[in-house]
């Protein structure tokens, strides 16, 4: 296999260039065209390996499938979830090299989407591609366009292709590990459900002095509420908002925490969230509401002595087991509307998508097969681990494919997804693409 | 004076436009060139009108100075205070008609600056040009170029000219009335002292999902902070805040307050500030803090899942008399720091600029001569009043020319200073111009 790899390297390198040169970047309108070019490009590739592939169009952007399933059916049936869609790249100024132009610094490579997804997405298709189209397994591949979005697009679908998903392993691969080299599987994510507050006073932009204690600040008004959805614990004050948390079996779970290391990521302390609970059980067990972006009045150079017209926030929550996106959205509308003062009038807009968290079985033969592939790959013992993150589509996904889900991948904190200077190590870029083959192999087996 | 008026009218009209013209934005670095190149066409312009004039530079950007001190030692001096810097513009798309063309429409003209304060200095310089460059009393005009931005130019240049500058009585025509048929004479204006807080968390933007409940979110820190400046009863929070306040008799001062009006104008119900006091009374005679611009995290199409690095806002307070600029930005630095929390850094960036609130005498021989002169041009009695807004500046000046303030002028709400489509009523253009024609003839009989 490494033979192989290594007379590979140079045409894996430039396929994985070419797939991070497309400004996929779904959430901006402007990205339309390049979102088209690299879904088309995908569905080469697809075809090139082996799939029968197809582009299925959504309300959003287009999804990518392929499948093989000439492996017979006494074969399993691997469903493999990946997505092309990226974050936005600002603030573009703390970029290093140009976000999508894809550079090589010190055995890694530095571009939008290095790791999230398309770094995870590059190995899977490595993997595919060391098979010589002939693979051990029935194979179904679905690469998404709105991931970071919400997964709007696939949802949408998702009932009437539910044949088409069919399988009885689903493979999430866009999380990661806890270092380097500690191998691990996740087998939880958390859910998400996003919305935008704002807060509209004046119906202009006035005088600060002229009406500087005449009129409610939006500012302040929108200040005031979000604090006010936190208490001095850290805990979110929100009536409800922890009512449907479900307990979740820690036995398995790896807690362990490197305050050392997170802060060298972060350069700060572990301070965030519920003081009641450890760093990784706020992560993973509890629900938090984080306020992801806010402006309102003058915020350019100089100062300019107003009250704002308007002040907007967007803000997203995170699920646990047992929590429902709508229902939470709802308490928190409800709170946010109940709190606000007169003088001022309140808009929350609930984002469409979002989805329930997640949570795999610590104990299946799927399970177990990934472990083995990792432990192998990594020659160390595979831990379990749950993620903080959000792959909203999931659950829903699992149910229509009728598949059993599992999340792995190789991520790591340094990789700075969803910030400036995203990368990912070539090195495990070859490690996934032998997790993957390895994986394949075992499932085979496993159906022996 | 009326058909000498209707001779200039078109002229006069032609040099507005011009005036308006220069995108004299004095916070903005790029308009630079625009500051120079209006100061030298005021100059020259004072020239015309019979006044040695000069431009004076400063740290800041330069300002306008004319006099023609030809009436006489026996006569007073009248030192002219206006500006020619202006607002930002934004938030552009809102202005009907492009800021610096100016436009007229209903016999109003609409500019950046229409009013504040181009419109207020164009009729000041009609006036001059009435007398045919025999003036009845000594003139001085300084035209500043850095009153929107906290006035550190002049200042820093005062203590030098004060010999330049000296006068008997110092007009301000910075300010406005309560309704377009009741002329006012402005008593006192507020002072200001301006800062930005910082929250610096993560060294960069991380992944909501991965550290929610991790970190702390500087957006939520800085939202708690601003907002625990505010008590629930309007007031603010900061000990010390209202320490310095010094009564004021209100017995001459009108203190009606039309709350209709306001909101037709504003859009919203008079509720800011503390509820303890009427409108005006918070307006004039009561400190307020104003958040004047806010930004952190993902603000752009769509969402980004962050948890942004930093969050900053830009903050202003007005101050009433007794109380101190440096000390108030002491105090209010001080309560930010002591409650800023671990886990993030906080950056209190104190401005230079602002200045004290200022008060006038309501029974002088300069009062009695404004109020005579907005009578008599309204036919209507003129009454006391004060004005919220700053012209932070005035105190020092007061002092350094050692003449007796005064705040005057035909602003009314409606004409949307500091917003988008600011304008200016021609009627009140020329309303202006006889109300400053007639104070240079009452002053002139009064030290008969």
């Amino acid at each position: 296999m490494e033979t192989k790899y290594s007379q590979k390297k140079k045409s894996f390198l430039q396929e994985f260039k070419k797939l991070l040169s497309f400004e996929t970047i779904g959430a901006d309108p402007a990205c339309e065209n390049a979102m088209h070019l690299c879904a088309h490009y995908l569905q080469e590739r697809l075809t090139a390996l082996g799939l029968e592939s197809q582009l299925i169009n959504t309300p959003n952007h287009p999804l990518v499938f392929g499948s093989n399933c000439t492996a017979g059916a006494d074969k399993p049936t691997l469903l493999l979830y990946q997505h092309y869609d990226v974050q936005p790249v600002d603030p573009l100024e703390l970029w290093d090299t140009p976000p999508f132009a894809p550079t090589i610094k010190d055995h890694r490579i530095f571009a939008r989407g290095a790791q999230d997804n398309k770094g995870q997405l590059q190995y899977v298709l490595q993997a595919l591609e060391l098979f010589d189209k002939k693979f051990p397994i029935n194979i179904k591949i679905l690469i998404e366009g709105d991931e970071e979005t919400g997964s709007f697009g696939l949802s949408s679908i998702l009932e009437r292709e539910k044949e088409l998903f069919k399988a009885d392993f689903l493979s999430v691969i866009d999380v990661g590990m806890k270092a380097k080299d500690i191998p691990a599987v996740t087998l939880g994510v958390r859910g998400i459900a996003t919305f935008e507050i704002s807060i509209f006073g004046p119906k202009m932009d006035l005088h600060s002095g002229s009406y500087g204690g005449i009129v409610k600040n939006p500012l302040q008004v929108l200040s005031a509420l979000l604090a006010s959805a936190y208490k001095e614990d850290g805990s979110i004050a929100i009536p409800g908002f922890y009512e449907d948390v479900e307990e979740v079996d820690k036995e398995p779970l790896d807690f362990s925490f490197d305050e050392n290391f997170s802060k060298k990521i972060t350069g700060v302390d572990a301070l965030g969230g519920e003081q009641a609970y450890t760093p990784l059980e706020r992560a993973w067990l509890r629900p938090t509401l984080e306020i992801n972006g806010m402006h309102g009045g003058y915020t350019g150079q100089g100062f300019k002595t107003i009250i704002p017209s308007s002040a907007h926030a967007k803000v997203s929550i995170r699920l646990v087991k047992g929590q429902e996106p709508q229902k939470m959205l709802q308490l928190v509308k409800d709170f946010f509307k109940k709190c606000c003062p007169e003088g001022v009038s309140i808009e929350i807009n609930l984002h469409k998508g979002g989805g329930r968290a997640c949570q795999a079985c610590p104990t299946s033969l799927f399970t177990q097969a990934v472990k083995e592939a990792f432990s192998e790959v990594f020659k160390a013992p595979c831990s379990l681990i749950l993620e903080g993150g959000s792959i909203p589509i999931t659950t829903a996904l699992a149910e229509a494919s009728k598949a059993e889900p599992l999340f792995f991948g190789l991520g790591l904190l340094e990789d700075n997804i969803h910030a400036p200077n995203e990368n990912f190590s070539l090195d495990r870029l070859e490690k996934g693409t032998y997790i993957v083959v390895k994986l394949l192999e075992k499932l085979k087996k496993a159906f022996l």
